[in-house]
């Protein structure tokens, strides 16, 4: 069974109650809700954890060492400045997603930008609360053809 | 039952021939293969077209219109300057996912900008030719979403 | 009699048909018919063609110079990025003159750099289908001064 | 009847005593006399005024909102850095066109920056005095289309 | 009667202790009652918190979501890369003023450019600790023109 | 009794005619008979004059040192390139403040930088006529604080 | 015996009819000739193609992949911006030699830039036609010294 | 005897006034009285005007043209964005030397470019009142060398 | 006896269980354990601290004040944007060295700028843990020499 | 007696003999004679140097240092780059004029920046020899009122 | 018969010793030998020097002009920015031709820049010792044609 | 036992002479005999040399590999600029620390940037003479690392 640490970056536990229309209704608890639920049908465990605080992500990738097989991030905000986020990645070595709700190309060009995604294996971006999700399915199968061990649904 | 166009840019012909460690073993016909068995059991129907050509690519395009419902399009080298192709998926209107098989931003600095990002719903990459696949999940996904329609399996 | 070579690049076949707002509610096929009209009554010949291929547009430039006096051309979005375009026009020493529907200046900076207007006599921009007219009008003023030959109505 | 305001920034009552190659022969009140020569077989009416100074400039635009319909205007110089003129033409709101009588492509760098042609409907450079005759049909053109209201020749 | 949470951000704490000729003589404490004193007089509540924690500023920022009206944010040195706390102000939606003690204009290049200043209502800066101040001031006369109701002195 | 000069840029002279939404509903004329009536009753004895002209802010600067104690300036559009208006204030050494109707940062880029800001005290925006109030307060309590001298109301 | 394939890009069939002060005196067909008789005596075997289709070229370089030893390629225009070819030749893996007419250096600013040398063995430009032939040289002699197999003239 | 109009730009009246240690101890009447006593006695006559209005000095210019032989202007902040001062002086065709009392390249970046040296016979900057002495001299003999003609002590 | 704060950044806590080719072998513990002893015998004594959060990393600063004469600070990827720590040490007024394990010149571009090393004394880097020792030697030398007082071993 | 080093940098040996439209038709050693007679009448003494070496450059100015009281000095192209010829006059502390035979304004871009003027006293260009002349006479003018020493003649 | 001047820049002394991989196994004496010895074959004189010093590569250009028809230089890293260089070829008007031994394009971005190229008649890079060989039959080519003179074999 | 060469360069013969408060109070002399002192203690033997001429220092690094184990350089101002510097240390392979007696970020932005810091095994700045004694220990420290061989005191 695959186990993936899910990070939830600055902002988001604002979800579902400020700006529906750029970033979906559902709340935070309810988006982890459904994707443990999808998770569980694929036979993926999954943690999940939200902070503003940027030593927090920090030491929660770091934490992840310890029993994940993976990370789905969304950095929020830090994605375009947190170079400290992007060394825990790299020194953990763990591999890691990066998701956005919102298609940051189709946003200010600030978002255009990502110090992150360079250590990441890959990118999702513009899918709601989907992005999440894809990027569960993303990484289960790129751990899947590194190792050659499948998920036991 | 939707329907998808997947556009392939130029020298993805060449998949699984050269440089695997970079785009994986796959040829081009493999991928549409494996694409158009996983479609089939989600109820998608995918026609796909490869061309080297700019021009052809925005026919392609273009020609899209008249039956498909969204386009998941690997736009290779020309995502990097090929205003014609964005004016296109712009025109034409319909929704569209960037795909890439390698992740742009652990690449030379001229991969990182997408000169087409901006006018579709999202980019995926980073996952060999499981962007493709991802890419197509996410594009129903939100075309059920705008629409309230059902995928038929 | 003077004989101008009109050239509408790429995603114009679309005009009419999308986004009437941005560009009016004429297909090409009846702007040509009211720029053909138009020059018939002014003593001017004109053929047009169009095309979203960046080397076809090249080759309808020097075959132009085999019959054409000058070319009044819309080259689309490959106006931000074709030198092949712009060597073109300078290879064969045709007068022209570069037109677009809509105000470059208004609309995203990409669009207003021009890497064609500098081997152009002008540029005229921001009137929808008159942009042509004013443009054939222009060109041909500017070849009756050259030469001292009127046209003959 | 159509009323149109022409205005001329500066150095242009140079005209026609300096480097004629550049700017042609004409002097300006000669282009003035042929302007309204050839607006009065049109039915338009023009007043014209030409002046070195950036505030008179300014002040010419916002008394033209008292009668006129909209603006031909050559800011010279100031083309290239009077964000005051710019205001002056959005608070006011008359169409505007901009015009030149070079090329301003075909000329040094600074030159082929206009910070007023963003509020413009449209620009002309490049047809010597013709340029002025041009903006002036393609103003009143467009003024037809907005308001359905003819010419009265 | 308005209420308005004052925020003070990194290294304010040092204020008074430190560098006096640059922020003033006054500590944080002072300014803080001499903010409440005027307040009380122009029936304004507020409350006050300074932090050196980019998380905890981003919290601050969303729990005044629960009882303020408004804020008035001096994010120190957060002002020139902290997306985080633009992104919360503008999350929550409440009408904010950021405001610094001295002129970022006339200080090194990187304090002259804000990403907090586009989220907010307007900018005051280079008054020492007269920027707080005038910004509750200016903040609640927004409130009242906005809203039509007024202070209760 | 502080005695200040308030000075007005360029297209200020529109107020309250055009772009209310932008500038706000009052004339010039309304907004400097608040100002005075504000300034009488804090002993505050303010001149006010309006111009277009660069040349003419330029010399109302220098006569302000005349009889003035400082300066309230809204350059307009000046402020992004009017390195002349920033030597006069540099020139006579009048305690000066730079005012925006409009938050400066909310709109586009080339209004984020002002090259008079650097030398002011301080720079206020995004109150409407209010900015012009706030800056008189914030004027009048530096020039207390720098001279120990108290307005007499 | 060496096999190279010779590319010319956009414009150059124009080759002996425009401009020979800037290209020479020779047609296309008369450097191929030349190029061939070189050759031959030299024991190399050329085939040699023109395009002014981007797409076209690209094809060019995937198909020598299946014949050739290396491409000698004058990419014209597209040099400044065909990532396209760059991928093509980077793709198939054979050794590339780019050559140009003219001194690129001592013409405009985007004519210094290839984004195609970089993928190359090296770079000639300035010898006219000799360019071509100097290319061809360096490319089969970089051959000789990387296989230890000599041409057999 | 050479006739030579000296042109001062803005601020240059508060000259003797404010910041002597920048720009010297003597006033603009002080430095003209001087310069005159000098051209007296090395046979030159001299005009000199000075106004803060860019369109004043825009006609300065021109009228020069009527009974000068070359301009020394002092362009103040005009210098580094006047493209209306430099059009003036390139329309007139008179020879001109720049000067500036302090040495341009030990101030503030934006003084080290000047818009209008590019026009001018050469420039002279660093050495207070003299420069302006330096330019008389440079200008006359330039005059000298390119008629044969000497001036008349 | 000299007393220095040592600061270690962000993931550094990660030191000697990651990537030691690249920062060496030893822990954390087992560098602070190293530094002691060696400043036991030199005659000074040091505290250390390590933390992930930007915050805390601002109040160790601010607190070292208390009872520090300098710092030795390896502010990991805060060195590239943190200008709250950068503010903190300028505020405190402490004499300070910045430190790296590796050679940021010999790594990515964004490593080679760090905001942090104008406001320090100096900057050592490329020693692996021997960066700290020459630190605390460089520091206690400096602070020898500005004092006239000697370390007491 | 004033004593002047004159410094002539890189390839001004070949003067008079190459490009004399560019730089005249006087030899290095005809312009140091005219100098020399030039100075002798004014009372001042110089001394002049030419190398192509920078090194040598620097060790002149380090030398002069001994006996001179100011230089006189055309770098030539090192003046766009020689960070070491600027380090050398700003480190002897002797008054330096910076001269051009041409205007370097109305040249190739890279000719407009200088490094070395600004530890200069002024810079004077475009007067082909006479820059020297002029050159020295700002020198020693400038040490006159210094010093309040004058020259004997 | 041809006279030409080979010149070779900093570092090349180390030749074959160092960077094999780089540079090819060849010293410099070797170099030259072949050279020497393909050259007389040729009917071509050639001498060669090298040096590590700018200025004495200046003066070896300059000597060159007394004997020498043209000069082939490999200007090692003086390439990048030594106009003193590029001057004195311009200076003595030699036709020159540029070349290394690596492929400057596929190494560091500062190679790809040649500050000297301009004023050269073409460059060659990428063929080892070749580029020199190459260099030399491209330059005689050039002088045969330019002068209708053809080599003494 | 080690053996380092100390390399000074440009404007370092000046030390102790000028700007004491910039370099510190010590000749160059006194440099090299403390640090010959203290490397003698520590088993060290050292050469030193220093030179104003880049073709010198290049020649000095040559020479150091046939007898040093490493290099001590203080390139001075040539650390901006001189790739031939650069180019002799990676060509001689010898490891090389850069030091600078003052902090080089606390000064012009010019300085902030080395060219040669890319090849050197660290950087040191800012503690005037130490930063060589700093530099001497933390090469022999890698050396030893390096090899397991121990200095012999």
């Amino acid at each position: 069974m695959w186990r993936i640490q899910v990070i939830h970056g600055p902002n988001l536990n604002l979800l579902g109650r400020r700006e529906p229309e750029l970033y979906g209704r559902f709340t935070l608890a309810e988006i982890d809700e459904r994707l443990r639920g999808w998770a569980q049908e694929q036979g993926i465990e999954i943690q999940s954890i939200q902070s503003n605080h940027e030593g927090t992500l920090v030491e929660a990738i770091q934490q992840a060492a310890d029993w994940a097989d993976g990370l789905v991030i969304n950095p929020g905000a830090y994605s375009h400045y947190s170079y400290a986020i992007r060394d825990a990645i790299r020194g953990v070595g763990l591999p890691a997603v990066e998701v956005h709700l919102s298609n940051i190309y189709a946003r200010e060009p600030f978002r255009h930008q990502s110090v992150i995604a360079p250590v990441c294996v890959g990118q999702i971006s513009g899918f709601s609360w989907h992005s999440y999700r894809l990027g569960l399915e993303a990484l289960v199968t790129w751990l899947e053809e590194q190792t050659g061990r499948r998920r036991e649904k």
